[in-house]
């Protein structure tokens, strides 16, 4: 096990009922901005309950947060929060209003060029001041609930934003505020964590076994929930073990002591980016394609992973390790995800700006070895096209 | 899933050679207080590096905290930081220095009779100032590293303190710490831990799949190493599984959203009150035999528990939940642990004596259900027996 340093302040609120409790959550005497996505927390009733419970505070609102939020849409809540003081943060809704919320955080007591504080890859932003910010979250995926990362598009990239205090003060997680989102958005929930998971988890070992049996544990409980979660918006406990098992995906715990490997992650910005592709779709698409082409140096923990994981205990190790590969591409396609780059009409040549765009963002070295080059992030999108 | 809160800020630094970032840890200006047991510490050097690593700070010492710490001893030690304006905490060992360090930490500031904090059973300690405490872990066990709890002993009996501001600031873990533990400590701190789990975990189901997964991980984990931890000291990767495990058991992840049963953990602290027994032992003791009572009541956990973390597939459901009881046991057998009272030179007629105790204490309804009456107790005490 390497040495690690972890830290998680975040206070989480979770259950039915809860949003009453915003009022001892957020301080008493705070300026508040309440952001928003599109319609839905306004058109389900969400943010009429959250300014009910907010009482008195001066507020503002600001919504029309898109997915993969625009740094130029951040800037006009950034100008919001200056002119108006406002000294607490409240993101209601999925990942991007999270991540977005994080970035007007850092952005708006900076003194300097905003758009410098996403150049810093998964170093810290050089931000002294950071103000205080809660969560409701209305799709369980991301993990950014309980995390102090977010990922900010700018300049046709997406980039990679972090700071020690860019953890949410609370957040507060109701399964039931998810039960109207399409099923796509759980269907992509769903996948978006069961990755998050395995990017901390499909290295190589370490001897870290309780890292290594959390991230099992998700996992499993992701397949057992996951399909029927979709099936059933209205399942309370389906929904409660979705949203549980996103928020663990991510808020460090799997990921301390052991190596990581993000290159689904990283080559899937670049096909958001560049063709619009839902993120946890980039990740469906990437994932069998980048097992595949590094079964051999990944080949110890894929062969743990077909055995705890999918319980395959016939075969001889490399036929065990291709059918848990084709078991998580199965999982991703009973989900409704498609797989292929060219279900999503990409056109094979396209590659090529993929490896550009790659090139252009600093990306010559993925993986947990750093030996992932241009040359295999090539073969890897050619095996996932 | 039960609706719940969970927060933890306790920043945790593991690995090898940690020490030296002690400097950044503890406030540059502070008055610190070390904190010890008996003289292992001293004597393995690491009270001496602990010192060399505070550097210039003004640093005082109070050493002979005693296995159960004993309020009368804590008091001196509550003396030396009022009279010396001590403003930080340091905790140097296992669980018993750890929770004195906390009882300590609440007493000092507050006004008042200060046993008249011991007296409010899981309910918070009614302090309204807390010294804030580091710890420098030697013994992987209670968990107390990475929680607010505490166990003081006062009048006879073992009384549980909490409070939401003792978390410790930081808890440095470094596994080779430990490589000087006599065995039998190391074997109690193995049990100390698999039984937090299992009290968290040896319930009612209530279709909370995370916390299951991450309990019966830990289970698997303690139940791999445990013996190998006891047989070979120095194994670095062993005795870092055990103590990742120790702090995960009881830092609160496995038990948000799901009921407890903490029986063993009180009847033990009458044993350990009564007999002298170490806790651990009394743990050892007493789970097969609640287990054996209440077979009925934790039917449905028990069995997963067996499938799960022993693999146990053959047999009906009954034989399956017998054949897990008596795993359990000889685990505890295995790591050197004798499960049996009267191994410990209990006669028979002084069970009587634990039940006037648990009386006089005000356990007259123990479990998750709250349905384990006097008599009850009684039962699992014969069993014990």
């Amino acid at each position: 096990m390497f040495n690690f340093n972890y830290r998680n302040p975040t206070h989480i609120v979770f259950g039915r009922d809860r949003l009453s409790e915003l009022d001892s959550l957020v301080p008493a005497n705070a300026r508040v901005l309440v952001l928003y996505g599109g319609g839905s927390v306004k058109r389900f009733g969400t943010l009429e309950r959250v300014l009910h419970a907010l009482g008195n505070r001066t507020v503002f609102e600001f919504g029309g947060i898109e997915a993969n939020p625009q740094y130029h849409t951040l800037m006009q809540a950034v100008e919001l929060v200056r002119r108006e003081s406002v000294d607490f943060l409240l993101a209601v809704g999925g990942g991007s209003v999270m991540d977005g919320t994080k970035f007007i955080a850092v952005a708006a007591p900076f003194e300097g060029d905003t758009s410098s504080l996403l150049y810093h890859g998964f170093n810290p932003a050089p931000a002294t001041k950071v103000l205080p910010l809660g969560i409701i979250a209305t799709l369980p995926a991301t993990g950014s609930e309980m995390n102090p990362y977010a990922v900010i598009s700018h300049n046709n990239g997406k980039h990679s934003l972090s700071h020690a205090e860019l953890f949410p003060q609370f957040s507060l997680l109701d399964p039931s505020l998810s039960f109207s989102l399409p099923p796509i958005q759980v269907a992509n929930g769903v996948v978006d964590a069961f990755v998050h998971v395995l990017e901390q988890y499909a290295t190589y070992p370490v001897n870290a076994r309780v890292q290594d049996r959390f991230a099992e544990g998700i996992l499993r409980t992701l397949i057992e929930i996951g399909p029927q979660t979709v099936a059933e918006p209205d399942n309370y406990d389906a929904r409660a073990n979705l949203m549980w098992s996103a928020t663990c995906a991510l808020n460090g715990m799997l990921g301390v002591g052991v190596p990581m490997d993000w290159t689904s992650h990283m080559i899937g910005h670049e096909l958001t980016a560049l063709f619009g592709i839902d993120h946890a779709q980039t990740l469906a698409i990437l994932l069998p394609a980048v097992w595949t082409e590094r079964k051999s140096q990944k080949h110890a923990k894929l062969l743990q992973y077909a055995e705890r994981v999918w319980d395959i205990h016939e075969g001889d190790e490399q036929s065990k390790v291709l059918e848990a590969i084709a078991h998580t591409r199965d999982f991703f396609e009973r989900l409704g995800l498609k797989t292929r780059l060219r279900d999503y009409g990409v056109a094979r040549p396209d590659i090529g700006r993929v490896i550009q765009a790659l090139d252009q963002h600093g990306m010559h070295t993925l993986s947990e070895r750093g030996d992932i080059n241009l040359d295999i992030s090539r073969r890897i999108l050619e095996l996932a096209w």
